[in-house]
């Protein structure tokens, strides 16, 4: 294993296609747990094309966009590494207006960070995907956390505080179920991540997990649920952005707890 | 409304083709209930294409493959009616042999019998399902029941007694919980039934239901996959055929209990 910060720091990606279809929209919802509730409508534009409010695409859909990029990290100029070593640690992803329904985008990613965190390196690849008029709809920075090659001198990057919970009463709690096939599904949508890690009891055991984990970005779809139904009434022209680290593995079929902050609207007012 | 028998009997339609990719196959399962169960791992192969067991299709998608032929029953000459008057009854399958995880087949359909039931008409749709070297593959009747144009003075046909429990202690019982969003999964498959009856609440309000209800033919599948599990060992090579009568309603979210009299074997032996 060994990494070159000169050569991989701002490595161009070959450009992927993101291609999905009205049904792959609804699919996505489906996969991060829309309409689980059957008393509760809110959630049908997200999963139902003719619904009286229109047909959504729920924006978290844009963090499957980078997804095919993942094979180019081992074509990496000057990063030599086992595969084993590298964790997805963090999640960024933004969107500068709501996600069509169906479309054929466009990405484009480089390695915009390259940090030196002593035990490992965190590498962040950004991505920016284009409508095809040419112009950006999402931007993604997804943190590579790669085991054994840090200790290069670099820059230690700013200090990660995320998922920590302020020292007052939260705003809102949300309790949701995953279903026990809930990572089947999800390997399913377009996002493309057919690790057999979250579908395969042998290859599970084999990553030390007694049976396999549902994918770290489905949970990222519950939490934004959560965040998008209890803030802005699903509004999806009111998602900006969305930031979260993968701290622990979360069982299909266990449940979720959203804890909410909120700590500013944009009016000024409360 | 009015019924010709003349002209619709072995009324030829127009072929369709039934296109699906492994990732169909699996979502099909998964869309009748298959993992449910995280504990069970003996439908890994209906849902996960890297299975030690290899990908194997659902018998029951079969059943799918007569649905593009709907919209042609309102081509049949001699025949005029108002869409509300006709019920999906009774359907019949039966595979020649196991179905391929991904394939483009081609169906052909004609009306094989219309028999005169007094109260209304009973039209069967044969469909023969052809692979791509031009051999069948699967064959499906579909029984629809038209309201308001029997009295023709037609043969009555075959009386059907089907569903009918035997008078004596039953070989097994099978349950399995729908999900509350099983519909909208459903629907979601290569079967093509988007009908809004089973998602939209005001349509189903229309149709006199409190709320969308299951695709009869979603809880075909769950009761196909209770006799696959528990009399064939999950084995797709020992499914021969399978027939049901549609008597009763269900909305997601409810539990199916499929009971099963086991009246013979292959093999004599007991």
């Amino acid at each position: 294993m060994s990494l070159d910060v000169n050569q991989a720091l701002n490595y161009q990606f070959t450009p992927t296609q993101s291609s999905y279809t009205e049904r792959d929209t609804s699919l996505y919802a489906l996969s991060i747990g829309a309409s689980a509730d059957p008393t509760d409508v809110n959630d049908l534009p997200f999963v139902y094309e003719l619904s009286g409010k229109g047909h959504k695409a729920f924006p978290t859909m844009a963090v499957t966009f980078p997804f095919e990029f993942l094979p180019q990290l081992f074509e990496i100029p000057g990063f030599t590494v086992n595969p084993m070593m590298i964790v997805h640690g963090e999640q960024y992803f933004e969107l500068k207006r709501p996600l069509p329904t169906a479309a054929i985008l466009t990405n484009q990613a480089r390695i915009s960070h390259v940090y030196d965190k002593g035990s490992g390196a965190l590498m962040i690849m950004e991505t920016s995907t284009l409508d095809e008029e040419g112009e950006e709809i999402a931007l993604n920075r997804s943190s590579f956390f790669v085991r054994g090659i840090g200790g290069f001198g670099g820059d230690r990057g700013p200090s990660g505080k995320i998922n920590v919970p302020p020292d007052r009463a939260l705003d809102a709690t949300f309790q949701d179920h995953t279903q026990p096939n809930q990572a089947l599904l999800y390997r399913l949508n377009s996002s493309g991540d057919r690790n057999p890690l979250h579908a395969d009891p042998q290859m599970a055991a084999f990553g030390g997990f007694d049976r396999p984990i549902l994918h770290g970005l489905c949970t990222y779809g519950f939490a934004a649920r959560a965040v998008l139904k209890q803030f802005a009434n699903n509004d999806v022209g009111r998602f900006k952005n969305m930031q979260a680290r993968f701290s622990k593995h979360v069982f299909p079929g266990e449940t979720l707890i959203t804890e909410i902050d909120r700590i500013a609207e944009e009016s000024g007012s409360h």
